[in-house]
This record gives C-alpha cells, structure tokens and sequence, in this order.
C-alpha cells in the first residue's frame, strides 16, 4: 500500500511545536500562580493575556475574549448577534468551517469572488446601494484560507470605507498572518478602521493547535455580551493553557518560534510553487502566496473537475473544494504545505497531474 | 473592611490542586507524545481518555465525548437534540447553569421538588400519564448541586423504570460522586439503565477546574451528531488537557489525591453542619450531606426571605436561591464548604444568623 500524502487539512507539522519551551512554562506557569491558573476564572479569558492582546491592538482590555480556538469564538458571534435571515457577506473561497457557522446560525450567505485575491468592490457596492447591507463582511485577508492571497491596501481602504459609509461590521480573521516568509505586511483592517472591524486570530499556527487558544478583539458592549454567553455555555476557558501561552511570550520565544517555522515552511512553500509551475502550467492556474499555509489552485475550465472520491486510488487525500464556495468550487483545490516535507510535496503533485486525465 | 466570607459558587481551594504531579505529568505528555497532544484531533477527545472513560462505565469508546467541562456538552446536546417546546423535567432545586442552557435551547421546563432529597415519583408518573413525555430527566443524584442530598436507592430504581416505560432519556449528572466522605455508594441510574441514561461528569472538582476536562456517556448515535457537532464548533477540545488528566490517571495519583481531598473536606463538612446546628435549630432546615461540595439551607416559612443584594453589609456573599428553582426559592440557600477554612465557616453562619432580623 502506497503511504498517502495528504492535502487535506492546514495543520502544522508535529516538527513544528516548541516542545522543551512548554514543558519549562508548565513548570513555571503551575509553580507561580496554580491558584489561578488552575481554577475556574472570566469567561473573557486570562487577564495577563486579554491584557497583552489589548495592547498589540491599541484597545481596552474588556474589548477582548480569549476562547478555545477563535472559531469556537465565532460561533459564539453568530448564536449572540446573528438573527435567522440576516445578511452576511463572504469571500469565495472562504474557510469552510466558517461557511458551516455562518450557515447554521441562519445567515443570508452572499459571496463575492476573489480575483488575484481581491474581491471586487464594485460588486459589493452594487449590492450595498440595493439596500442589502450585511450584519458582517467575513474577511481573511492575509494568507487567505484556503487561497493564499493577501488583501491589498486599496482593497482593505475600500472596504473599511464602505463599511463606515453603509454602517457594517467586517469580521478580520487573520491566524496566519505572522507567518509571512517574504515582503511586507500590510495594515490589519482593524488598525484602519478599528471601530468597525472585529479581530479574530489565535495561537494554534504559531504556537500549537492543542492549547486551544483564540481571540477576538471587538467593540466592548458586543465583547460584554459574548463574555456573559461564555460563561453561561462553557464557565471560563483553560486558563492553564492561555497562561502557557502568555509565558511562552513573556519569556521571549514567540519571535524566535516565528523565525524558526519561517525557516522551516518557506522552503516548503518554495518547493510548491516550483513543481506546480512544472506540473501545471496550462492545467490551471493558483496563487503565489508569500506566507500562509496554503496555494490555491484553479483548474482551467477545460479541464474535467476532479472525483476527490477517488484520490486514494492516487496516493492522495484531497478535500472537495466546494466546501469553499457557496456554489461552484469543482475546480478549486486548496494545497496545504506546511506539514509535507519537500520529497512528499514533489511526489504529491506528480500524483495530483497523474489525476488528470 | 471586613474580608468577605463567600457562600456563592462550588470552586474547589488552592490548596487542593496536585500542583507537582500536573508538572510531571505536562512534562511526560509533551515528552512522549506532543505529535498528538499538542496537535489538533477528533471532536469527540483525547483516545487514551475515552477508552479509560468507556471501560469505568462498560461501554464502547465512541459513546463518550469529552469536552472543556460537561456544560459545554450539555449545550451541545441541547443545540443538536433540544427542539422549541420539548418538555424537560428537572429537580428544584438543580444547577442554575443548567436551568440557563434548558431555557436557552427553548425546553418546556417541568420542576419536580426535592422532599430529603428525593423527587416525587407519583408526582412524575401523574406528568407522564398526561402525556407530558419529556426529551430529558435531568437528575444530579449524588450530593446535588445545590442541596448536598444523594438520591436514594429507591428513586433511582423507580425513576429508571418510568423512563423505560414512558421512553424517555435520564440525563445524570454526577461531577461530586467521588468525593464521598463516610458510607457507600449508591448504583448509577447509568448502572440500572445504561440504555436510558446519559452520563455526565468532570474531573474539575478531584484534579482541577483549569483543564476544563468534562465528559458525557452517551448512547452511540447521539454520541455521533454530538461529535460532528463539537467538531463544527471547535474543531476539537485540547487534548493536551487530556492527556494531563489521564496520565494523572495512569500513574495511579487519582485515589491518592481523592483520599487528600476527602481528608480535606470533610472536616469543614463536620463544622458547617455543627454551626449549622448552633445557628439555624428553629429558624431552617438543612440538608446533612456525606460528601460533595454544599449544603442547601432552608429557612422556615415564618422567616422574611434575606435580601442576598445586602450580604456585603454583613461581610456576606451569597448566591440568590431563585436561581435554582423555576419559581420559589427566595429562602433556599446554597452552602459551598470545601473553599472556606473552619474559621471562615464558622464565622460565615455567624454573620449568616446575623442577616435574619
């Protein structure tokens, strides 16, 4: 039996996680403070780092909520804020667990087109000006997932305008942005227009997935409300993990972490890029991330979309790529590098042309 | 200013945290096995758990899901099972945090009062021959959260019975059962009916509330939705948490540390119900509990309910006993014990007694 080489999931490689570094913050976090480390706390999250998220983003401490994951957050978003019927606008593709969120609290689901990894402003004015002005503008604008692109800064000063101009929320969920490999970054939409956009990221892709620790940063009387419903659905989250967390920067090592998958998944990336031009060229077409987790990769329309049913018998696993799009998507594939080492990313795209017919 | 004796919620002391074990335990796990516990993984929890967890309760592995505390399941449960209007029945008094997630998913609530501890099994029957069949029985039989009481043998068996004959689901609740501090265990309902119970419980109150690691037996196919459900909604719980509690487990610490907190507790037990005695003879009723975490005082008819808002002017913090009961209760209080010294307890009553006019 051929080993499958899987471009499923974005989930960091088990090479990744700072082993030693969290066995040390354990120790400390446990032998300083396990009476409150231990214990039941805020259901808005550890204090020292609500305390130190405030700060990265220039907002009052009571403005953010520290959950298990930030999607776990949105969901609490949805169940508090989200009424049955109301208008949300996405990009397509989007993540596809947000798409299940937005879908099970009711939202009206409109969905606008990335192209290069910019959604057309004009589109989503044209719907603006009809009067459908959506409850949130659900953006993930560094390192798309599952695209890979970057909002530019034209796209983000559109959209911060018309969501003032039209009075609407835009939701930034950005777990991947401190994992730029080249270039610069651009301003968050949040540091544009702070009072009109909600922050949503978390540790899992810098730190590790298994301490469970997202945030969002939000408007304080919607952060109040979200904290009640918290306490009321799950009492307080881990506050061991979220003091692992805070140790972990407090001692210093969340940049040098960074440097460190940096150097390990930009080769990764590299690798990618270079075989799929090899591959590809005149099959498809996908994105030349600088960062991220992921290459999106479009199908020309000539091509015959692709039985992901089938992509065992291939040596592969794939995810359907309609799960990234409200409709179509047959031709999408979202290729996760981080966690395939460069020989699997090489033999899993020779496995991925050898599909097409 | 007085320091404030606080009778409001069941946290355990500091001092009653395995602070030294948890390091050896979080340096073990991340040695042996951060690939999985630091890495993200199924819905349903961390595998080692859930089998340790299936074999205590004699059954197979995918009939438990563990979460960050048993509320949360209990709000999944209810989001995936619960529909607008279904009946359910409850003690009165219960939890408040579960009277919150009922009225939250739309449940037709049905309180049946504690007589000793003991719901009015006739009283049940009438309900059930009107017709008014409940989605779930929630029962917390073991030193009941609020009034310290263990169901007796004799409700158990006749509450298992009606639920087979009727066709409902008992949902038994049991986070105190393990801290027993003289007699004997009463059977399960989950032992008497595997069939028609669903189990609930949390190693919050024997090892620590800060590893949020809460768990639900449950029969297969519910267990199923609950899983795809939980992974919609956080994709998965930590299981580095997990691996804590269950390493803790395996290198035998949990009867030693249970047997700690017993010889911690009971004597601040002893105490409450002494100067319970000396404070309250003729002005209420308490219950006389052998284990667990409180006793639930009721005053006498004839005695003004207190106002819970003026506690502080009496060195007092209290929980309002409204908030157990679907009406009533404005002269229940619940005692919390296990975080208060001998001296914080006694003085605690006196101030108590003090507040009756």
């Amino acid at each position: 039996m051929m080993e499958l080489i899987s471009f499923t999931r974005g989930v960091p490689p088990e090479e990744s996680f700072p082993n030693a570094a969290l066995i040390d913050c354990a120790q400390r976090v446990i032998s300083k403070n396990s009476a409150q480390v231990l214990q039941y706390g805020n259901g808005g999250g550890y204090g020292p780092l609500r305390e130190y998220i405030a700060n990265q983003n220039a907002v009052n401490v009571n403005q953010v909520v520290i959950g298990q994951g930030s999607l776990q957050l949105l969901d609490l978003l949805c169940r508090v804020t989200i009424k049955d019927g109301d208008p949300v606008f996405i990009e397509q593709p989007t993540y596809d667990r947000t798409l299940t969120l937005f879908k099970r609290a009711g939202a009206n689901l409109i969905g606008f087109r990335l192209k290069d990894g910019q959604v057309d402003i004009a589109d989503v004015e044209r719907q603006l000006k009809k009067g459908i002005v959506p409850k949130y503008f659900y953006v993930i604008p560094d390192f798309q997932n599952p695209n890979g692109t970057v909002m530019s800064m034209e796209t983000r000063s559109a959209l911060a305008h018309l969501a003032s101009k039209y009075g609407f929320l835009i939701i930034e969920d950005c777990p991947y942005r401190h994992l730029r490999y080249e270039g610069r970054d651009v301003p968050l939409l949040h540091e544009l227009s702070p009072d009109r956009v909600i922050l949503m990221s978390s540790f899992s892709k810098v730190i590790s997935p298994g301490l469970r620790t997202g945030y969002m940063v939000l408007p304080a009387m919607i952060a109040e409300d979200l904290i009640k419903y918290a306490s009321d659905t799950y009492i307080s989250p881990s506050f061991f993990n979220q003091a692992l967390v805070i140790d972990f920067i407090k001692q210093g090592l969340l940049k040098a972490h960074r440097e460190y998958l940096i150097g390990l998944f930009h080769p990764r990336l590299k690798v990618m890029l270079k075989e799929l031009k090899k591959n590809f060229s005149g099959v498809g077409d996908w994105s030349k991330p600088k960062g991220g987790y992921f290459v999106g990769l479009t199908l020309n329309p000539e091509i015959a979309p692709l039985d992901v049913e089938k992509a065992p018998d291939f040596g592969l696993a794939l995810t359907d790529g309609r799960g990234f799009f409200l409709n179509g998507g047959e031709r999408f594939l979202r290729l996760p590098f981080c966690a395939l080492d460069e020989t699997q990313i090489k033999e899993g795209l020779r496995r991925l042309a050898s599909m097409i017919a």
